[in-house]
């Protein structure tokens, strides 16, 4: 089957490692195989939080990680939202094919309602799947890569176009989730790695930053290093993180330390994060923000160009 | 103060002396005095029912009323929803200024609900207020003329406006609804007039069409013709109905008929409609097709002219 994958990104902050071996070095993969647009959701930022002055500075700095991991503008189309207005259009349309039960019936957006800090929760927020669903729709996306907790979304996205296609007849392929293999990577504290947090090595940390950061992570006093998430979920995540960047299985880099302790396992995995950044950071020195700004504004125009196209046939089909 | 004035209609069939007497006349004499926009809010269609072929011949139909009453396009600017991609983006934005609790309050919408033909509430109808903000706020709209059922709705803009200015800088104005002081015209069954009912006189109604509607209406044997709403809906509403269209009082109308009864009052309010409708009718039978199609392109042209500047305005203060 011949799949065009959407994906992308809220800007709001540096990208990590944590995203690298979670769906970044994925999509460096996809990108030789499909045609994938990937999204800066820059709209979906208002959701969370109040930092319209920083929305741009974010977007800016998404786009060189991404240029610095190694997606190929040539290949991939690298767009946001708030550039793309009959993308957003078809907001209207989705939104007459979705009860408002089950806009909040929807699991991720009851956890993102729980955990919001906003005092109530926003209607952006509660029709944000039907907002993905035309963020996927719009470039007739057939696959796309998600964490396990953006099933439910997909989930909508299927039914919309399941739904459009019934009522209007077919416009729309309808998508399928593509799950990582990866497992999620923990912090430098042991726990979930998240930006929030303070506990992730960011694509654009200098070998310094990035050898101060592995130092202060969580570990314990035993000497002998073993890979044992359960009881040693400082130290496994360590050994997790080393074997990423060296492309080995953890329980291999823990024999090879031994009887070494924290300070061997943390050099390794300083020396191991480090060579895997030097060409990321390479390319990144290259580059600065009039690149990033240039190649959003040609991913910009290319999707606009899709977009005008679906919304045409979108438009035909419901007989305007 | 120089006024903006937004106002308009869904395009769900012909219009009728309802609407003329309710909302249209007052556009007429509002288009000589400030700028204004009429809105044909063809995906609000979508909310109630589905007649996705009906949309496009409806739409034109609406163009051929607005401008056989009189509605000068070179005064007003006519334009539709799925023609404007940057006025359905504003959206966006102004969903993430509103509360899911403040969009299930609204008494409008409650109400809609509660009288849907369809079995579940749509997303686009819980969100119908946010999106009419866009409406009215991407031409600066300041001066909405509306029923009382449209009242929640505007005040629904006035807080959007509100916050987004306080969180982003002013950008909107704050906008005023406009009651009419006009009654609601009694349909020619004694109720309420509506399209549905089938109680109501089309604009494009012929002489003959018009006299046979009138002929059917509902009213009682009392001979002696009064004024009394009450009591005599059905005469009360005939004598409404001839007193605008030969602007005079009703009570008036009826003592001129005396003993006449019914039969009198049918013939005089026949001919009242009809010498009324008569250059209406003819003003439509210059125009085809063609005509209304040409002044909705012109329209929905310099509506995405003013979108598109007010969405760069929105994009800037917020920082995108």
């Amino acid at each position: 089957m011949n799949h065009v994958v959407l994906t992308g990104d809220r800007p709001t902050g540096p990208l990590h490692l944590g995203h690298y071996f979670g769906s970044l070095a994925n999509r460096v993969e996809l990108q030789h195989v499909h045609p994938m647009f990937v999204l800066v959701a820059d709209y979906q930022v208002i959701t969370d939080r109040d930092l319209p002055g920083e929305i741009q500075r974010n977007t800016t700095e998404l786009l060189l990680d991404y240029l610095a991991i190694g997606l190929d503008p040539a290949k991939v189309t690298i767009f946001q939202h708030s550039a793309i207005p009959e993308l957003n259009q078809l907001l209207l349309p989705f939104l007459s094919l979705v009860s408002t039960a089950e806009l909040q019936r929807n699991p991720t957006v009851k956890d993102e309602i729980l955990h919001s800090s906003q005092s109530a929760v926003s209607g952006l927020m509660l029709t944000y799947p039907v907002h993905q669903a035309a963020d996927i729709l719009f470039c007739k996306g057939t696959l796309v890569p998600v964490g396990k907790d953006q099933l439910p979304h997909v989930e909508v996205t299927r039914l919309v176009a399941r739904r459009f296609n019934e009522r209007y007849g077919r416009v729309f392929p309808v998508p399928e989730a593509m799950m990582g293999a990866q497992p999620q990577l923990r912090g430098l504290d042991g726990g979930k790695m998240s930006k929030s947090r303070g506990n992730s090595i960011p694509l654009k940390a200098t070998a310094d930053e990035t050898a101060a950061l592995i130092r202060r992570a969580v570990t314990d006093a035993d000497r002998r290093i073993t890979f044992d998430e359960e009881a040693r979920p400082g130290v496994a995540g360590l050994l997790t993180l080393a074997g990423l960047c060296l492309g080995r299985p953890p329980y291999e880099i823990a024999e090879k330390i031994g009887d070494g302790g924290a300070a061997r396992l943390k050099a390794v995995t300083t020396d191991a994060v480090n060579d895997f950044l030097r060409p990321i950071r390479a390319r990144r020195a290259e580059l600065d923000e009039a690149d990033a700004r240039a190649v959003l504004r040609a991913g910009n125009g290319r999707a606009r160009e899709r977009a005008v196209r679906t919304l045409d046939e979108v438009r035909r089909a419901m007989g305007f």
